[in-house]
């Protein structure tokens, strides 16, 4: 059977160039780079040509990359790290309804300890609104995280103008890019962010290796106390292979960037086309402010995880929202920060295509898709009127 | 030239068939944890095999052990997550003045938190006094922290009389066993403990995994918030390779712990014979209790970090004292602790064995030693009287 892997807003595979980058890394090269000697040294400069390798991705300068073990640990890192940091001169905090559940915890732990939190709407489109933006700034806001591209609805969101809006009024600007870096074109200087947070597996490097820029000069508070790693900014033994990992993914995210590209968009427009040929689909986030490799959907009348069960039977890949929300078995909240109503939320599958995927892969798929929704439509009681649950919000409150 | 790597408290060496464990993770069976499908499954399915794995080395339940990307991840998660999650009952913290730097730079964040900590002294072989913690015990007391050994001086700790001291107070009990889990056999339920702290690359596992067990019941606020891996305690895509590299390790280090003592001690002891021949050259940490594979000495009149250079230059890698210490270019506070000189705590310098190591090479190591001391001593401004530096603290501020 045809295997077509299309959730690589999940994760990716590891690009095999990557893997022989890290392999040295687990062989002869193990030295602890805090190490004086000639394996210290190795395995210090693995990580510092790495540090330059993801610099350049995003066009930083190297000094200002910050390796965590996840864009998760780097999402809360800048929340909490700034929110102590700054809390002399104000402690309140934006944040949009689209964010990934790392920024939208982080946020809601910062309000059980004294911070107050907007939680930004968005249109239809899952859009940010920058004059929103600016109408809830207050004296006491000291920085504004808004993700790059919801790995939901693929909406890119305008960053630029947000960051502008922040600065003018002092205000600090964090994106979470997670979703763009290595997708898509990122630099910071244009971006004019003061942090951003990245995940290597999400460009064919590891898992186990993010990072989080801070822009030169700009103070952090820890989030992991220890040694003088990442110049005493985030402690613990360095995953080395991890590291030297994400850069050479980094490295070839960059110099592949335009085929790539070219790739997954010619790919994901044949897809749109043909899943919105079946009756009651609608496309979810921007027509086209959204990430190249990105077709995320609802489709009436099914049970998003059914859906998904049965694609996985056919050797197709996809999911429902985020990973956090498949298992949360919930709607998500970014759809229904959309208006989308609970029911038809339910019906939500994202397609996030790779370089591992052909133009057959997505014939294939859209051969077999119209008889599965029609099956599932004929078994389903949700066409018949969806009932709310509550079935646990363990992906809301992280704990 | 021979090459002894002597420095595993640095880190070790990956066993191959840890390696040939993580493999498949790295290709075919890439999937997100999260993932309904099968890829997902097979994700999932590899954590909690490794779960168990870990949980079995340690003689716990498998749901109290909860995946970390470090040792240090680990004490910073249980210091700052006990202390938010009982701050209600008391907001006063008991560690010892010979913890990792993630500790006592953890600490030292919660005293800027409105927590009270104290910080307990140790006799001269680094040894905690189970009566001074009693003494030390507030009603405001919470947790109390004290590593299972200190891989700076080997002295393994009285866990077990500290944690009976801690439990008849209602004080929770923590422990750093970083350096002894897999190294020695280590039981939370013998020792008594509510948290323990672990790395797997001490036990030739990966770097980017370690893990904190949790006593079952017992609540923990998140240091990581996102989204429900790890049962909503630890967010962040799993790093499933190192997660089940980490589980062969636990496998590989219960099954062959014994062999691996024998190996590591007999090897050890020659090693501290033949040293101590050496004049004025001392063992450092307490001669029995210590841990196996472990000597640390102070030389007279030498300034660590030449005498590390000059061994490795024939091919001796050993360490001096922690490798935060070694970078920071200072005198190791837990050797001042230990109210050893400032000047003799210069002349660290701590070997740390393992499966790799031979007799040969504790024999060619005995063979330099001595030269290389006496060349140095000849050298050095250090014979002639120590000036007190200030050449930095980064490893004590952590920032």
């Amino acid at each position: 059977m045809r295997k077509c892997y299309f959730d690589h807003v999940a994760t990716n595979p590891l690009h095999p160039e990557v893997l022989s980058a890290m392999m040295p890394y687990f062989n002869e090269q193990f030295g602890n780079p805090l190490s004086v000697y000639d394996l210290g040294v190795k395995a210090r400069e693995a990580i510092e040509t790495a540090r330059g390798q993801v610099a350049s991705l995003i066009n930083a300068k190297q000094s200002s990359v910050i390796f965590t073990a996840s864009g998760a640990e780097a999402n809360n890192f800048a929340l909490r790290g700034i929110a102590l940091a700054k809390q002399a001169q104000g402690k309140h905090i934006i944040v949009s309804k689209v964010e990934h559940h790392s920024i939208l915890n982080a946020a809601r732990f910062l309000e059980k300890s004294g911070f107050v939190v907007t939680f930004l709407p968005v249109d239809k489109d899952g859009m940010v609104d920058p004059v929103q933006v600016e109408k809830s700034i207050t004296k006491e806001t000291i920085l504004i995280s808004v993700a790059h591209a919801s790995s939901e609805i693929g909406t890119i969101e305008p960053i630029k103008e947000i960051a502008a809006i922040a600065h003018k009024n002092n205000v600090l600007m964090h994106t979470d890019a997670v979703a763009t870096v290595g997708n898509i074109p990122v630099d910071v200087r244009e971006l004019g962010v003061d942090l951003m947070s990245m995940a290597a597996h999400q460009f064919y490097g590891p898992k186990g290796a993010g990072a989080l820029y801070v822009r030169e000069g700009l103070r952090i508070v820890p989030l992991l106390y220890g040694g003088i790693q990442e110049g005493g900014r985030r402690a613990g033994t360095e995953n080395v292979p991890a590291i030297a990992g994400m850069g050479k993914a980094a490295e070839l995210a960059l110099a592949e960037m335009n085929t790539r590209i070219g790739h997954v968009t010619a790919m994901r427009n044949r897809l749109v086309e043909g899943v919105l040929k079946v009756s009651n689909v609608y496309l979810t986030g921007h027509p086209e402010m959204r990430l190249p490799h990105h077709a995320s959907f609802v489709v009436e009348f099914i049970e998003g995880e059914a859906m998904l069960l049965m694609l996985a039977f056919k050797g197709i890949y996809v999911s429902s929202g985020s990973a956090c929300s498949s298992k949360a078995l919930k709607s998500s909240p970014v759809l229904l920060s959309m208006n989308i109503p609970t029911a038809l939320a339910q019906g939500s599958i994202v397609f996030s295509l790779g370089m591992g995927n052909s133009v057959e892969d997505v014939d294939y798929t859209l051969a077999e898709f119209p008889a599965i929704v029609a099956r599932l439509r004929e078994m389903s009681p949700f066409s018949k009127g969806w009932e709310e649950g509550s079935q646990g919000d363990k992906c809301h409150t992280g704990g």
